[in-house]
């Protein structure tokens, strides 16, 4: 019965801010029985030990994952990719294994290559801030946040798994996609603001008197572009096809305007504005 | 003395958000002895007086500027242009002419024209809302905003004028500028995060998944996409060529982007990546 499922020894991998504001959401939770970490900054295991959000540091991977009845790597899309297959012959039979990873069509095919005795889920938290690291980490990061669940070759069933037990107990909204339907919707939704809103901070480039008058557009518009690039560049790199496509409707979108300015044509500009509100 | 400057008759045409919330916030102030509105739709004068915002309401512009000391322009920017020649004749000697337009180029020259009994001082607000109209006005709308004052040839001064008496009245940051200065400003912090708002609403058109998982990044990026066009429009021709500069430059910057991405150049992404992060 999922709802009675608990999660015995829990190895999270990845202690920034989505892997960090997990471990304190399960806690508060009251989920597993013990937790184990692990990061590859020696200062984040410092800080999340001595935040008492830890049960226990691991030195590696290997030794967090060692005995651990659920494992949620929650590092860089590529990271996790990696790690799949370097940790699976140190993996206990019958481990769960599950990620926080922004992409989900690479990770879900790493999982399908599992032993067969191990189930596999991916999962993919809507949620953020701007700055990253342990100390933006926030136990309530997922409460209402939508959370995008993919079933693996290694998934005996997805609605009402045990990973949907996981997403509840931190308070977010489950929800079950195909990793290519999942892909095809974030290029549109989380990758496309974060691009245009890095555009909209390289091409403005604000000085001097624009500086002093930047207010709320501004400021909104270019909030998301403060992303880590390490994560952001294994985001983009492992959903290449979607994130090109969606780039060049945004190039066509703002070349359709450059031409209604450029010839004055004020018909064209309505139209531009007007679908723009429309399609909102 | 600027400290002692008390507006007799104020009128102001156009109560849409942001002439409603300047009506609002002088009221507040206390720094009129009466108020005189005037706007074309008649559901907004209703609302208006029935608000107690104005003293008056007036059935024309030219009714509404005869006898006022001093009339506040709040209408999209190339009416504001129409009326000061339209209104011109209609001025009294000496009248105070003010507006809140968000292109100040075009307005400027325009306020050079008027006759030479008539001071008159450019006016931007960096404030609004998603959504105008009357229903959205707010006096506390200008509070800490920056506001930009412009001189024309009819301003004997501008530090320390009428106008940064009124826009320290209500609450906003007097920046003098010079037209040039500003529309190119305005451009990169204002018009841009517009234009790549509704890039991304029309880049993105999100449905079913897509519109289940949009999150924050989203939401933001998205906001003020949603102005009323008929306004935009006036704003974006009014400032033609700083647009397409920044339009342009947006475009080359989305060229990079999808040429790192294309040719899976990690190095060339990394760098686009981390230009932005660095010109924030």
């Amino acid at each position: 019965m999922a709802d009675s499922f608990r999660i015995g020894r829990l190895a999270v991998i990845g202690l920034g801010l989505i892997g960090g504001s997990f471990v304190k959401a399960i806690r508060h939770a009251g989920l597993a029985d013990s937790i184990i970490g692990y990061d590859r900054a020696a200062d984040t295991m410092s800080a999340a030990l001595a935040a008492g959000a830890l049960d226990e540091g691991a030195e590696t991977p290997h030794a967090a994952v060692a005995n651990a009845d659920v494992i949620v790597l929650a590092t860089p899309v590529r990271v996790i990719i990696s790690l799949l297959e370097e940790l699976a012959p140190a993996l206990a039979p019958h481990a769960k294994v599950f990620d926080l990873g922004s992409t989900k069509r690479e990770i879900v095919a790493a999982m399908n290559r599992l032993p067969v005795s191990v189930e596999a889920i991916g999962g993919h938290p809507m949620a953020g801030k701007t700055h990253g690291g342990w100390a933006a980490t926030d136990g309530t990061l997922f409460q209402n946040a939508p959370f995008a669940l993919c079933a693996t070759e290694r998934t005996s069933i997805i609605e009402g798994s045990w990973a949907e037990t996981i997403v509840r107990a931190i308070g977010a909204k489950p929800l079950f996609l195909d990793p290519v339907e999942h892909d095809e919707a974030v290029a549109r939704v989380s990758h496309l603001p974060y691009i245009l809103s890095s555009t909209l901070v390289r091409a403005a480039q604000p000085t001097g008197a624009a500086l002093q008058l930047a207010a709320g557009s501004y400021r909104d518009t270019s909030r998301v572009s403060a992303h880590d690039p390490r994560m952001y560049g294994d985001i983009l790199l492992t959903n290449r096809d979607n994130v090109l496509a969606a780039v060049r409707r945004a190039q066509d979108v703002l070349g359709e305007l450059e031409s209604a300015l450029d010839n004055g044509d004020e018909e064209a500009l309505k139209i531009w504005m007007k679908q723009t509100r429309n399609e909102k």
